[in-house]
């Protein structure tokens, strides 16, 4: 099990990654300027500036030693208990560890923590080391009224860690990194059994060894482990080809309160109803994942991205559903509207970006999308692939770009989150918002989503960026991901975003879209759930969960709505 | 909505389709051997009787209106209730229509109705026109505790129709065939919603129009309705390609007796844990499907069958898997083993099978494996995925036997259950049973599952015989569909099979098969279903049946252990 590096406190990346931060002394204010200038080149501080009615300021987070931390409220006899199970290094209640695992990476979580508030924190941070020392802690939590969030890369951008349990109960972490190792490889059957804790970077690594991949790469994925991905039912920036991470998990081992689950039965199974589809999704709400059973595939013999360019979205989604509709889509997928084509090439600034601005005003395209696509596989069959696509997209209007856009996106890929951080430090309110909707259905969720947070972000001599892609494509319809930067509300960051997020929110069910695509439902998105699943959707997870958790220890406030 | 034949009630097909029966007089012996005749070419009857030590007799089943039928005990004051709210002509208990929806088509059910036995026999049908209705009559029959079972095609192969209440409470049918239309198509979305009483020819013709396909096409294929497939975890000749019906269902409408639920979002969520999946193969535990929404695409611009040779079923299984591992599987996949090859070529008699015996033999696959694998889709797409998949196949020692075995596989896809009737005029076992394992457990699960099957039904001078083939691959396994043939204990029929389908249950388990591939629980496997899903998944299936049908109701029998 290799070392893995924890994110920051306040922010993305591995301690250290901030430039400018308060603590750090010196020169401030030139030092935060410097990395504003660095984060984002003169003409996008101007576009934004000027389209936001944003005044760039340094609003740097307080030092992480000034954050607040309540007591900790663990009582000594289950304290006692649970180093008598799992040992005393492993139930730590210091104010490092407890700060550590305080929520996920929300923007509503990195705004409670850059003003140095950690009132969520958890009371104390369990490291079992296997599924019976899990299951037992359950059991013995469930016994003593102690709520139990289980914890992986702590990446959740929707308050999958920030649930409140009406009860206030005392509330201990389980962090999942002593399971974070490989444990078994079965290379005929495609199939790899890691714990929950193991991450993208350590699972890729061992399966190269057998020349495998797993390919599931999210944004988030340098953090993320894999428990955490089958609780959200995440997606990778892949998943159009390799598939989401509900396609990849085969199987799984739940421990609740009330006992272990073996789930799942490669390769198929007609056995009743589908159990295995139940936990995952489940967000820690009916136990902790102990193990993952993966399918897995051959490192991909070639790996190619290309731009493309189209007059519109309009354009460009019609191209894409055509490539659907008859199982051409790449492997990887990404239309841009022009709102993030126009911010995109703006903010990678340079010689490059300026050329092909001009590139795509010459063919018509200088309001119009960008489109990355890569493939993935056998040489001869991503040829063949490659060729009746582009002879669709040909056919749709669509014009190439050159390789050079798609491999600029694919070096940056995970750099959206490290990006925000600058943003935060300057007075911008950034987050990211999903859904997905049927082809028919997504150009009316487009529409609505935008306009309900532009109009909920608007005050006088103020308008938000709202700039949007489709991340994935399926036979029946597309994701699609917005990020939205407006000016920040100082005073009340929080309430400025929560009324965005309820309007938009708001907007995309009624216009067809789903709640969530792959960002999860966590504690942001439950007071909808029932709009997804109606309510007798949700008595049945209150059934489910009253069977396995009859205490509701396990992740309350989380996924159910009150 | 089209009218649509029923099956006949002793066995296969449309009512008219037995050539041999004692009620149509005439001379009978002389019509039942003509009958063989016509279904066994002289060397399979011979080697039949060889090989099984069977004595081919004349043992028709009985006429059928000497089959018995107990009186119908629904209670006036609830039948009356029942017309009020569907009207007379949706209420009957007439003999004819409790008689054509009793029980489905398994061996067991067949040799029950064949020997003059319908205790099993709903005691009124009801034909609902929408959901509504639907969910109004399940409210009242759980109100006066009145069984209710949903009834599509009754092609259920493991008695899905068959459960036994405990209580023995009265039952009725809800026969699905009002609710047998196209509601709507989205072509764009490539989604189409049916009612759950819509059966595969009609859709595909009302699809043709739009020149979609759904593609699903299982052996039953003829007779069986789109709820069946959902409730039942279905899967079709073309699944390796296409999908199972699970992977097709995009939403779906459930009635029960506590309300109406709504499931399912294309193209997909990450809305907490998968509803839609505990819906589908629900088996009518949890109510009854209403409507379904199916992912369907372009028609294929080609379609191409063949065959290939192995010298054994390991060689034959190895290539299969390396197919599977690249993703270069073909849409069509079916290995028979060395057992299944010689009888198929048997069987099938003729000059052309006389050929490719010799064929065969000269490449000394003599003892070998055929397989046929079929091709769909767009002709540049297949070339590239068969020449790919061909130079594996080589490699891995196959050899190509010809189009020609591929297309007369394709002609007789659906002649199985035809066939059955014919041998069962003769004194003969024959039962399917199916299962699926990972690449690595599959050659332990087949040989074990095998030897029970033999165990279990040798005695002395007789031997059954088990035919296998793999009929749906994966990246991660395959599916073994056995076919047993034997000479039938004529005074314990019953007894008999179920003797050797509880030998080849419990080794094919052990040996790490799953349950079922895609015949679904029923009567039959349920006693095995904690052994699949666990005690604790078990309660999770109850507590979800307890709240959407908390009188029990639905189906009782069936999926559940008592």
């Amino acid at each position: 099990m290799a070392e893995q590096p924890e994110l920051t406190v306040q922010g993305w990346g591995p301690p250290g990654t901030r430039v400018a931060h308060v603590a750090e002394g010196g020169s401030l204010e030139l030092t935060a300027d410097a990395a504003l200038k660095r984060t984002l080149p003169k003409p996008a501080r101007k576009h934004l500036a000027r389209e936001l009615g944003w005044t760039p300021r340094h609003t740097p987070p307080v030092p992480v030693e000034q954050i607040e931390l309540p007591p900790g409220r663990l009582p000594g006899p289950v304290r006692a208990e649970l180093v008598a199970l799992l040992g005393v290094e492993n139930v730590r209640d210091d104010r490092e560890s407890r700060l550590r695992r305080t929520g996920g990476k929300s923007y509503l979580d990195l705004v409670r923590r850059r003003s140095g508030d950690a009132s969520d924190a958890p009371d104390a941070v369990l490291t079992p080391a296997d599924t019976a020392q899990t299951a037992a802690l359950l059991e013995l939590c469930s016994r003593h009224g102690v709520v139990v969030v289980p914890f992986g890369g702590g990446t959740s951008a929707v308050g999958g860690l920030s649930g409140t349990d009406v009860d206030d109960r005392p509330v201990v972490v389980v962090d999942l990194s002593r399971m974070a190792g490989l444990v078994s490889v079965d290379v005929p059957s495609s199939l790899v059994t890691a714990g929950p804790g193991m991450r993208g970077p350590a699972l890729e690594d061992a399966l190269a060894e057998h020349d495998l991949t797993l390919g599931h790469l999210p944004q988030s994925w340098e953090f993320a482990t894999l428990g955490g991905y089958a609780a959200t039912r995440s997606a990778g920036q892949a998943s159009t080809g390799v598939g989401r991470f509900d396609d990849l998990v085969e199987g799984l081992t739940l421990a609740t309160p009330t006992g272990v689950l073996q789930l799942g039965h490669a390769p198929a199974s007609a056995a009743g109803p589908d159990l295995l589809g139940l936990a995952v999704g489940s967000e820690g709400t009916l136990g902790v994942i102990t193990e993952v059973t993966l399918r897995v595939r051959p490192r991909p013999r070639t790996e190619q991205y290309e731009g493309w360019s189209f007059r519109s979205w309009a354009a460009g989604l019609a191209a894409l559903q055509r490539l659907a509709r008859h199982d051409l889509l790449p492997d990887v997928v990404r239309l841009s509207d022009p709102d993030e084509t126009r911010a995109n090439l703006l903010l990678s600034g340079g010689a490059g970006a300026r050329a092909l601005r001009g590139a795509l005003r010459s063919r018509g395209h200088g309001a119009g999308c960008l489109l990355v696509v890569g493939w993935q596989g056998l040489p001869t069959i991503v040829r063949a692939r490659q060729r009746a696509a582009t002879s669709l997209l040909r056919e749709d209007g669509g014009k190439r770009a050159g390789t050079r856009v798609g491999e600029a996106w694919e070096r940056h890929r995970f750099a959206g989150p490290y990006l925000r951080d600058r943003l935060l430090d300057h007075g911008l309110l950034v987050e990211t918002l999903e859904t997905a909707a049927t082809w028919s259905a997504l150009p009316a969720v487009y529409d609505a989503t935008r306009r309900a947070l532009r109009e909920a972000l608007a005050t006088p001599g103020r308008k938000p960026l709202v700039m949007t892609h489709v991340s994935h494509g399926y036979a029946t319809g597309a994701s699609l991901y917005l990020t939205v930067l407006a000016d920040r509300d100082d005073d009340l960051p929080l309430q400025q975003w929560l009324t965005a997020k309820r309007a938009a929110t708001d907007a995309l069910l009624a216009a067809g879209g789903t709640l969530t695509h792959h960002h999860a439902v966590g504690a942001d998105h439950r007071p909808w759930l029932d709009r997804e699943v109606g309510a007798r959707g949700v008595d049945v997870l209150r059934a489910v969960k009253a069977t396995l958790d009859p205490e509701g220890i396990c992740n309350p406030g989380v996924l159910l709505p009150s």
